[in-house]
């Protein structure tokens, strides 16, 4: 398979340096072709801003969707945002990796999403009507590709668990995974996340590596967390409220969002 | 009250900049002392990296954590960030403005917190013993001030409640408002949040901004979302996991961190 890895970290002497060359050369072995983007390294600009439009004149007002929509019907975005487009729609899997900072993504890493998830190309793609609400959430310009994040964390796991005082790490990152990238169609498969970065030994890291190995392994195959497709009958329309009697109503409410019967699948899988 | 408002729209004759205008105005009209960060205007620089850390010889490898708390301090950060960190210490309340992209802030915001909320200043502060895992989470720094966000979004509020599609919304803005804000401190008030963004008629600005209005007049009174404290008693040292038999089992899961009582008289008081 083409595998884009899309990688945010400042510094490559770094675990995250460490991991994304364990994660390339286990690919590579599998026989996958492997494309990096390094953000910093290639000087990425974070900011949505006037200077993203050039058919945009210089003293008109900015409207971010509008101008996005405009460039991209024209093809007119600038160069760095069309070659990662043109990545991603070469690309069957992509993976973005980042340290977790503030329980999110680097500022370099949302703005190359802000940037490049152009109107037109990751929203706003499909017809809107009583029976769809526009092409998203499992379906999209981006569908039928898998997707997924390796994360490092400062904290310990327990700290993420289900009742750890940071928050469940699944629902950290829902917004990314689900609201980044199930949006535009990707399968997103479970996230492979290292805990205690700053702290982790050599044996820690063996381990740590061996984990990421096995998850590269197994990227073509293991099964996708299973997001209800927006359009496939679970949500009402336009409301897009889940349609009653779906759903645990004593679930975690972003686990409201996964088809029951995929997910005992999934975790019985595992 | 001496209050901050953080900005971050690239266009000032915006949606948003009219809302910022409307706050202001209503602030200062209530006797308030406001100051403004406007991020966009001030080309405030997103990206965390080497030139961050002046101390740190060129070629010696940047471990941000540790860089952030070497130059905090020796008093040693860039200029900009020591002046958005006087900011803070001066205000007594932090307002942070921001369109929904991708379900979070825009990257240059994101760059703005992961640059200013130093090591030592905004996590890495206080002791770790069997009582007390550092101060943070309702301690810190930034103790005793208020901070709220204000935000807009292109969808439809349905579309972010307890069933809808997207996720809700006070589970989306839990890694800012408990992540990012309590964690350093700040009482956290309720969101004011704008649906519909795009498609706002004179009518409906109107209304948007009267609800704005209403929230800037009692910025000093309304009650925070009641969060627990860390240290307080409620969670596990140092597995940091709610103490067994608190919280509602069947609540949705970042729900486990609001204190029952407090957020029943919350709910009641609106």
């Amino acid at each position: 398979m083409k595998i884009l890895l899309v990688f945010a970290h400042p510094e490559s002497r770094s675990l995250n340096g460490a991991l994304r060359d364990v994660a390339i050369e286990e690919l590579t072995a599998q026989g996958h072709e492997v494309r990096v983007s390094d953000l910093y390294a290639d000087g990425w600009k974070s900011e949505v801003g006037h200077a993203d439009f050039p058919l945009l004149p210089p003293d008109a007002r900015l409207v971010p969707v509008a101008a996005s929509k405009t460039a991209f019907e024209a093809g007119a975005l600038t160069e760095d945002v069309k070659a990662e487009i043109e990545k991603l729609l070469w690309a069957d899997v992509l993976i973005l990796q980042f340290p977790l900072w503030w329980f999110s993504m680097p500022a370099i890493l949302k703005g190359w999403v802000d940037r490049v998830f152009a109107y037109g190309f990751a929203y706003g793609v499909g017809e809107h009507s009583d029976k769809r609400w526009g092409d998203r959430y499992g379906e999209g310009s981006l569908a039928g590709k898998r997707a997924m994040l390796i994360v490092t964390a400062g904290g310990w796991e327990e700290h993420y668990s289900a009742r750890g005082v940071n928050g469940p790490i699944d629902d950290l990152l829902f917004p990314i995974n689900h609201g980044i990238l199930y949006y535009p169609g990707y399968d997103v498969l479970p996230p492979f996340v290292a805990y205690r970065a700053d702290r982790l030994d050599e044996a820690g890291f063996t381990e740590v590596a061996e984990g990421l190995r096995e998850r590269m392994r197994t990227i073509g195959t293991v099964s996708p967390i299973p997001y209800r497709q927006q359009n496939g009958g679970d949500y009402l329309i336009p409301s897009m409220q889940l349609r009653p009697g779906l759903g645990d109503p004593a679930a975690p409410s972003f686990a409201l969002h996964l088809n029951e019967t995929r997910e005992a699948l999934r975790q019985a899988g595992e």
